[in-house]
């Protein structure tokens, strides 16, 4: 894999957080639970500028832990000064040209990164939901996201963009608004959870709730379930690898030791790098955001709308292009779902491209710079623009 | 897969678990981390019977969580009336036909099963081991097995077969002692853990030591770490299976229920399923059984001995012979470890024989009834008997 470098100089530069808020009560938003929630907060970066046709607006939708943050810097961050997310793809002349594009990133309901989710306060309470946050799904997150994309003044994307959960949001997009959407790139991504990938989610889950600082949820204020969360993300840390990684990464190097300690805190370097893993999940990330994310991505299914003739309707004028990317290691949305996908949508007369990325690093494949991803993308998006 | 059927009629009928004891004070077994151990009590079962020349004689060497179960029913276990874990292998006229060979098989050191093991009573304080419980490895294993193997008047094993943690105990008797083995069957197993398989481990292990009972081990005679170990079976169980046997097994099917319960109970098998395994696991298995073992599976590295030309040494006539078993869809110890096994047998010269079973269902396809295993093996100790 031939790694792109980034640097400030071809950065967005500094940008930032900007928050928007909107179904107060008493017009909350409607939930597909059935539940009503509000007000609800959306954060939100955008890189670039809106052109005068207003026809120039690329969302991103990010991964189930990322956040709004998909390029450039944060002034205020000095202590954690990393760029965004998707930094190496994002920014002027790069893959997705913020010299051409109005580029948007908001964070997802239900997260902790700025939107409203578990822990904002409830309104009704003035104490933090926890579980009396309502049980939400991407088609929510995506609802949120149009609220806000209207809000921008914006009647139709250019492209939505996304990888593993934020690529769910993408289909979610295409099926529930096609008239809004003019392509489509989901990333490393499925139409529905496997099995496996519910298993693995569920004993992420199970384990934050088998932490007795969980306190089914109401932990606000008080110690975190942190030892649970630390495991759920070591969990899910493993799924976004891949055994040929992991060997490459670590083998079975010892840390700091040349001979087996014949205990238990972690001989080898996999270990600390999975402990260091959790640590640094736990100081950034909501427990609770993590059961409300992890449940609607299982919940997760656009098969029956993606896969039924007719149901995704347009003019050969108004049609989404699509652009689907999977990568060969990627065993928790392996390309055989991907393939799925693509045939899927060519039955029902879409236009779709595909590309299998080889690479070896596994689902994380999508966030890891790689110009052949940067060129798929640049060339997709001159292709309709 | 075509599955055997197993009956009483064709099993080994009723069976006794038995113990043997050596290693008492003064004179404790010295463990490969230098540590001293003793007694040591292991318990086991024996199947068919001890010809005259005392040449007929198989160990089974069983996975993880196993026991010294493998074969017929226990009288006393009418709760629990199960056959032995590998039924549907050994018995009169199965593949590991009794009525031809004395099958011997004994649960691990470090086990909870029967023999010592961390729950076990330290007689130097009269309270069970805990973390006071040395540090054992596959190699300790396998000399305790050697003194059983002794005690029972054997001086050469006719065969040595395991499976998975048992397929590493198989090939540690071939290097530690080949003169005591003609034939040896590694099933589904590795000459040592990838970075995922410790990785997975580690999670495991995590887990239990984040469940605030386990207090360092110190647990016995209180609550017991129950969430933390059915969390880390969870893991392990996932690693058993396979993302098609999962799809095949479980789907996306929901529990009971036309919809979605929008909450954290579990809607989908896949996930009940989960939850039982777990539930199961705890009601039967110690929890530091699950570190030391684990821990074990971890350290055992046979590369430089089966690696280097002239290390497993052997005329012709006292060479060990191998057949090598792989599942296809294994993806814990995939075919490609068992491929790099089988080169490095070849290189050493050794006769060795490989068959890469196609089998959907993961990691756990060993135990369940195939009769091209059954064959396989039959015919394979035919031609050494």
């Amino acid at each position: 894999m031939i790694e792109t470098t980034t640097s400030r100089d071809t950065s967005v530069g500094i940008v930032e957080k900007k928050y928007f808020t909107f179904a107060d009560a008493p017009d909350k938003l409607l939930l597909e639970s059935g539940a009503r929630l509000g007000p609800v907060t959306i954060a939100f970066e955008t890189y670039g500028r809106l052109n005068a046709q207003q026809d120039n607006c690329i969302l991103l939708t990010h991964a189930f832990s990322g956040d709004a943050h998909a390029a450039g810097y944060h002034a205020s961050d000095s202590a954690d000064d990393k760029p965004g997310w998707w930094d190496f793809l994002v920014g002027p002349g790069k893959g997705i040209d913020t010299d051409r594009y109005f580029v948007v990133c908001s964070n997802i309901l239900g997260s902790c990164m700025g939107s409203t989710g578990p822990s904002s306060l409830n309104p009704e309470t003035l104490t933090p939901y926890g579980l009396d946050f309502p049980m939400m799904t991407i088609g929510d997150m995506v609802v949120a996201q149009k609220a806000l994309i209207d809000h921008l003044g914006i009647s139709r994307l250019l492209a939505v963009i996304g990888g593993s959960v934020g690529g769910m949001q993408v289909l979610q997009w295409c099926v529930r608004f096609p008239e809004m959407v003019r392509a489509a790139v989901p990333v490393a991504t499925t139409m529905r959870h496997s099995a496996l990938a519910i298993a693995f989610n569920e004993i992420a889950r199970q384990s934050i709730m088998a932490d007795p600082n969980w306190k089914k949820g109401n932990y606000y204020g008080g110690p975190k379930p942190d030892m649970g969360l630390a495991v759920a993300r070591m969990v899910g840390h493993v799924t976004y690898l891949s055994d040929q990684a992991m060997r490459r990464k670590f083998g079975r190097r010892l840390q700091d030791k040349a001979n087996f300690s014949f205990g238990f805190d972690g001989d080898f370097q996999v270990e600390s790098y999975l402990h260091h893993q959790g640590s640094k999940f736990v100081n950034r990330f909501d427990a609770n955001s993590v059961l409300y994310i992890t449940k609607a991505s299982d919940y997760f299914d656009v098969v029956e709308q993606i896969c039924t003739p007719g149901l995704i309707k347009g003019t050969e004028a108004s049609k989404i292009k699509y652009l689907v990317v999977s990568y060969s290691s990627d065993w928790l949305y392996p390309t055989y779902q991907a393939k799925e996908l693509v045939q899927s949508l060519k039955r029902c007369g879409q236009n779709v491209s595909f590309c299998e990325i080889e690479a070896d690093c596994g689902h994380d494949a999508f966030l890891i710079p790689d110009q052949r991803f940067t060129r798929l993308i640049g060339g997709f998006l001159d292709g309709i623009s």
